[in-house]
């Protein structure tokens, strides 16, 4: 999927929601237990609930991965079932890799080639070979990490670089983009800190930013679309726990749409006073 | 496994070596693809036939993953075998990993509790928090990315402090060691860097530190030893495809151990040398 395949998926759908599909095996509703794999039949029903809402999905891979071999058949099913019944959502690998090129060249295959995620996360400390090799596959995403919604960003992501003045966030935003071009990378960018999306548009005006941290984490979807939209949208906004645990009772599908109904219908205001629509 | 308990390991192998099991699929000998699982058949013959010549093995999770769920069988049954068979060996997932808290929490379930590791490599970016969990499991270890062998370490690593003066890398080795001890955090240094070692051995004097880049990559480990050595050893030298990939033919095991040999006995002079035996 390229940009402009996206930005038509946002006006269709009058969203730009990206359902985070954290699902962890303790907070899933315990009725589900009895199936054969509590895991993807989790992330059915939430799917089959969201799938008119959202634009995109981003299971988290560490929730699959502390399942061992389970975890990694239930991630495998759950992408395989979006491709097939949802060719139009832009599915994302919230896996923040990042290696030498030769073993970034291994993940890629692994997202791209062995399951069929559009996108992966990927964390910029190892610098560029460690990012190109995402950006080998036609259609195919490298997410980077810039500034992250967590306390911990604080530590290294803010420090000013003695020659330009720049915080590291800001050199990875300017040197990254020389890598690749708005059609195979986005940025993480977490919304606890929206008024730093104003800044962050300065450098990179045209690219698609991946925003965590609304809801739960507690970031406004208004501030976010006020600071970082651009125009072709150029946001999705995840949020996973806020609508996959809306409740832990039979209903948790009926009211995971409920909630994600909620998020879509203030997007969609939003996209109409951007003029987007 | 304790700081103390490695060290003892060291000197009853007089070695230091950790040999990654950077398992290729496309590179191992073409006779074991008759196998049922020719990636843990590879494993299994590399690990017996090296197994007193080194004290760690370190299998870089990137090879596994990109084979799917059959690769993460793999790779379970790998470390398995290397617990059962050889409980004295350091077992090292190279996963490079690193999310906000409570995801890094489920790498670390993923790593340590499902699979039986001693340690996983991380990805400083996101700050403490990424990295904390990973270091409330008694004997278990962390090993955090300071400064990288490949080409783009040079991208942000090596960024100067408005403030402080020092690099990226000296900031994250200065902040990150207040996280944790010398018995559950080591760093990566790359070995091509070997005369960096010096200030590194400044800021981190009694950390263990995982050097790759030795071998296939151009390091030179009597450098890494002259600069990188403390009184405790401090070091694991990792070797990856010049020892596992000596040769392709049916006498894979044996070149792979007359390789770990050389190694070896290499690595016994220089504890020697360091009268550290």
């Amino acid at each position: 999927m390229n940009k402009e395949q996206l930005f038509e998926q946002i006006k269709l759908k009058r969203s730009f929601l990206c359902v985070g599909l954290d699902t962890d095996i303790l907070k899933i509703p315990r009725f589900l237990n009895e199936t054969s794999d509590p895991i993807f039949a989790f992330n059915k029903e939430i799917i089959d609930a969201t799938q008119d809402l959202c634009v995109a999905y981003k299971p988290n891979l560490a929730f699959y991965e502390s399942q061992g071999v389970a975890g990694w058949i239930s991630l495998e099913k759950t992408v395989r079932y979006i491709r097939e019944k949802y060719p139009e959502q832009f599915i994302i690998a919230d896996a923040k890799r990042g290696d030498i090129g030769n073993t970034s060249n291994l993940y890629a295959r692994a997202f791209f080639d062995h399951m069929d995620f559009d996108a992966v996360t990927v964390a910029p400390y190892m610098g560029e070979d460690s990012i190109k090799p995402f950006m080998t596959y036609l259609d195919r995403w490298v997410i980077v990490l810039a500034l992250t919604s967590n306390k911990g960003a604080a530590d290294f992501q803010y420090l000013k670089n003695a020659e330009t003045g720049e915080q590291l966030f800001e050199s990875v935003l300017k040197t990254s983009q020389t890598w690749g071009t708005t059609d195979n990378m986005m940025y993480v960018v977490g919304a606890t800190k929206a008024e730093k999306l104003e800044e962050i548009r300065e450098l990179v005006p045209d690219h698609f930013l991946l925003v965590p941290g609304v809801g739960a984490q507690g970031g406004s979807l208004e501030e976010v679309a006020k600071f970082g939209m651009n125009d072709m949208c150029g946001l999705l906004v995840n949020s996973s726990r806020q609508i996959i645990y809306a409740s832990d009772g039979e209903d948790f599908a009926e009211k995971a749409r409920n909630e994600a109904i909620n998020v879509q219908l203030e997007m969609e205001e939003l996209l109409l006073e951007a003029d987007l629509m």
